[in-house]
């Protein structure tokens, strides 16, 4: 344990020799145990009491006799700056005058209401009704629930056999939920769909490990992968042992996507003995936020139907479009208006229910679409699903009513839009005015976020904080975002965790703050800024 | 596509040939592709109709490029019997008179609920306040729920940051509702538990999944596993290309585990290059329904300890014991009583809140227990959980309900004791009485269930069923399981899909259906078994 215990200590030590804020209060809680051990971590008591330690223990299972796929595997999402962001927010709690801040600001991850952003009422009511199906006895449930939530619960009550919703459902999702799905696709896209290609799962990321499982048998299989890319991609082509076959979006046009880079990277990718099975194209863009135009889309269907590749669709964002010059097209709209069917393009769509206007991450629901393959790897598909058995039935509820919300009309429609609106409109404001206030910085450019839920700025870094960063052993970004966060509060990931042009320097912060907290972000950033410039100006 | 009709008409078609029920019936729902494409079913009507098929397609995805891993993968408990029997069911519907039974009575899963069990009201009452928690500052709540349930609910958002229940949570799950966990586990043991130390999954399989994932390298890392199996452990070691090292349960000493076994089976390992990993343990058993006496636990931690294996611990039917002679004890409880810590043995113990009085599957609740660990193995755990972020909310929150039920006193106690007793008095009832039923068959022998939600019987088959199933190309369980289906809506599961003694015959049969169903249950099995046996008596 004394050697997490340094690790850690370590970058927070390293910071504070440099840094003039709070140098003690750093300190101690850095290389004290007893604190540590007080204050929730990811680590059991017990093994920090007991002492154990790889070194010194007689227990079979060390980071040595693991698979090494997961000692390959990264997440910074989750990574290292958010875990001293956990520390620091326990410690907080106790030591408010400790710190320059007086709360962590979490912009590391798309989960808004985690930011105070409210739930959608009518998702929510039904949900409640479903949960506890005794409520649509009671008469006094219509003095609390609107009259179409009731209905509503009723209707997908009767689509579950029995109406049982602590059961588990078919491995694809129960059927009726994968009706209203496929016909929420139907109307997006006006191209139909077929509710037996939906595979509901728990959240998106099940879905891509799915894929992923099906199409890498080792590591000559590759996969094309945006850089930048969210870091599930590159963590579970990891742990199946596949290859990331790279191609860079081009950030001078907006992060955009060129078929001659595909071409390129595939065509390298090949002359090293890489069967190249799949394109994953993330659209609206995570971590950059680009939202593809529809003629760039067909090209790609294009290049995937002349290559052979599976077009894995990361489109979890489709609501999340936020400047008029833009829209949301579905893969599948595309390639079907190209004129291409079943025959001829495999295509797989993933959807969830934790972005959208509606967020609701802690529910994780989501599907895949998938079209386009034989009967035979399908039925491999269905059967991996069932291992799992199901995703969970509130997810599943949530799943279909994000794509068949409330119709004019509904008793609920009119606070559902404005609920919806209010989101989206808001959320396209704070995408605006913390991309200019970013642009502003000194060394910093940052390409609107068209869509999704971030802002991917370049920062130009000065060679001594990158050489001091150096020292630290660490990537200059993550210094410059462990810097962030222990003079602001402020949580970002840096860009080395979803990959970018070596030589280049980035971070993803979310636009997920509610707008009255926007202003203070945005001074305390630019304050933050400035005064690390200062620092490090060469 | 034809493909597949093919070869599931093909089994129908093996069946009719030699059975009198209904041939033409059968016949027809075999072979014909109109009536299959209205029917649900696992493909897609648009791969259907285009007719793609894997031997004439261009696509680039074909059985012979998928992992092989995924091909060797298997699932019975949803195999190709379940395929039948839904597509059985959906014939009902409109064919009543067509087949000598007027319902699928589904015996093959341990899914209490989707056979008519009742939700636990408390559990349910808080997860719906939890959904909606507007409903928490309304009047007319108080009428409608339990008092403990909506002191629980705001307990709980108590416990969750910013009471967000649609936010992605710390990637272990709640730190406060890992709390309640910890204070139910040190309640049931007498031992203490550490919060850290519990990772809260989608159900039990994610957890044995995120396990095997860890230990297995490569086909040289073999984990050790009961025969008979739940086919959760042969099916996540084939996807994580592991080995399965078989020890064979004694089923004259009803389902014993001997260590003598165990040690044969792991020399004969060990002296074919595997390095044997882990031990996994399930109890109660599933699908034998044995319940581990305290000195055999002992033995088999002791095992562990001195093999340096893990301890893989299912321990999902911890609730679930019907005889007054055995009781359940956790692994961590007996290796703690032997004076074995942190330092001495690694132990996962996996429970899940699908089995129990409560039955919840839909949910998809659980969580794992992670023990004996140093830190930086416990560090990948952790960064591999949180590649999907965590575990879904409500899932979570039931988990920590079943850990810290309502006590004497609260609103709710007694009608939460009488749902639970009922529930638990029935199943030993039914269990009990599927039992005698089962041991009054020619050639059938069943040791009883003592507890979790199966009896897996033996069945004697004449050697004339043994060729016929042979010619049908066939497991002769599998033959005799299809044959029970067709005949009687009864669906169970071969003992081919959990391994067995190598020429002995079983078939899993769930406990579940309600009471007022079990004689017929018990009437239409007799039945068909006494004119099975007639008919191969050799």
């Amino acid at each position: 344990m004394r050697r997490f215990v340094t690790g850690q200590a370590k970058n927070l030590i390293d910071h504070t020799r440099r840094h003039h804020h709070k140098t003690l209060r750093l300190l101690s809680l850095a290389s004290s145990d007893s604190t540590l051990v007080s204050s929730p971590r990811l680590f059991s008591s017990s093994s920090l009491m007991s002492g154990s330690d790889s070194s010194s223990s007689s227990l079979p299972v060390t980071l040595d006799s693991l698979n090494p796929k997961v000692l390959k595997c990264e997440y910074a999402v989750r990574g290292e700056i958010v875990n001293i962001a956990q520390r620091l927010q326990e410690d907080l709690k106790t030591n408010k005058d400790a710190y320059p801040f007086n709360e962590i600001i979490y912009c590391n991850i798309g989960n808004p209401q985690s930011l105070g952003q409210q739930p959608i009422t009518f998702f929510r009511e039904v949900l409640a009704l479903c949960s506890h199906t005794a409520l649509l006895d009671e008469s006094a449930t219509h003095g609390l629930f609107s009259s179409d939530s009731i209905d509503r619960a009723w209707k997908i009550l009767d689509l579950i056999p029995g109406k049982a919703t602590g059961a588990y459902s078919h491995s694809q999702g129960i059927k009726g939920l994968r009706d209203a799905i496929a016909a929420g696709i139907e109307a997006r896209d006006g191209f139909p769909a077929d509710p037996n290609d939906i595979f509901m799962t728990d959240g998106a990321s099940p879905g891509v490990h799915m894929m992923m499982q099906l199409l890498i048998s080792s590591e000559k299989d590759g996969i094309l992968c945006p850089i930048p890319q969210y870091p599930l991609y590159s963590a579970s082509i990891a742990l199946h042992g596949g290859s990331l076959v790279p191609y860079y979006l081009d950030e001078a046009s907006g992060w955009g996507l060129e078929i001659s880079e595909l071409k390129k990277q595939l065509e390298d990718a090949r002359s090293k003995g890489i069967t190249v099975r799949a394109l994953a194209v993330i659209n609206p863009g995570n971590p950059t936020g680009q939202v593809l135009a529809e003629e760039n889309q067909r090209e790609i269907v294009d290049f995937c139907k002349k290559e052979g590749l599976v077009l894995l669709a990361d489109e979890v964002y489709q609501e999340n479009v936020y400047v008029p010059d833009k829209k949301f097209h579905s893969f599948k709209k595309v390639a079907r208006s190209l004129g291409y069917g079943e025959k001829d393009i495999c295509l797989v769509s993933f959807q969830s229910i934790s972005k959208g206007y509606y967020g609701e991450c802690g529910k994780r629901g989501g599907y895949m679409e998938v079209t386009g393959f034989t009967s035979d790897v399908r039925e491999q598909i269905y059967k991996v699903a069932s291992v799992n058995l199901c995703s969970n039935i509130s997810g599943q509820i949530l799943a279909s009513l994000v794509m068949s919300p409330p119709k004019p009309g509904d008793d609920s429609y009119d606070s559902y839009i404005a609920e919806k609106e209010g989101i989206l409109s808001s959320l396209a404001k704070r995408a605006k005015t913390l991309e200019e206030a970013l642009n502003k910085l000194e060394g910093v450019t940052c390409n609107r976020a068209e869509g999704a839920m971030y802002l991917f700025p370049c920062i130009k870094l000065p060679q001594k904080a990158i050489a001091a960063a150096e020292s630290a052993k660490t990537a200059p970004d993550a210094f410059y975002c462990k810097r962030l966060l222990n003079a602001t509060g402020i949580v970002v990931v840096p860009g080395s965790g979803f990959r970018q042009v070596p030589g280049t320097w980035h971070f993803r912060c979310t636009i997920l703050p509610q707008e009255d907290k926007i202003p203070a972000i945005v001074n305390r950033l630019t304050e933050f800024h400035k005064s690390f410039m200062d620092e490090f100006r060469n």
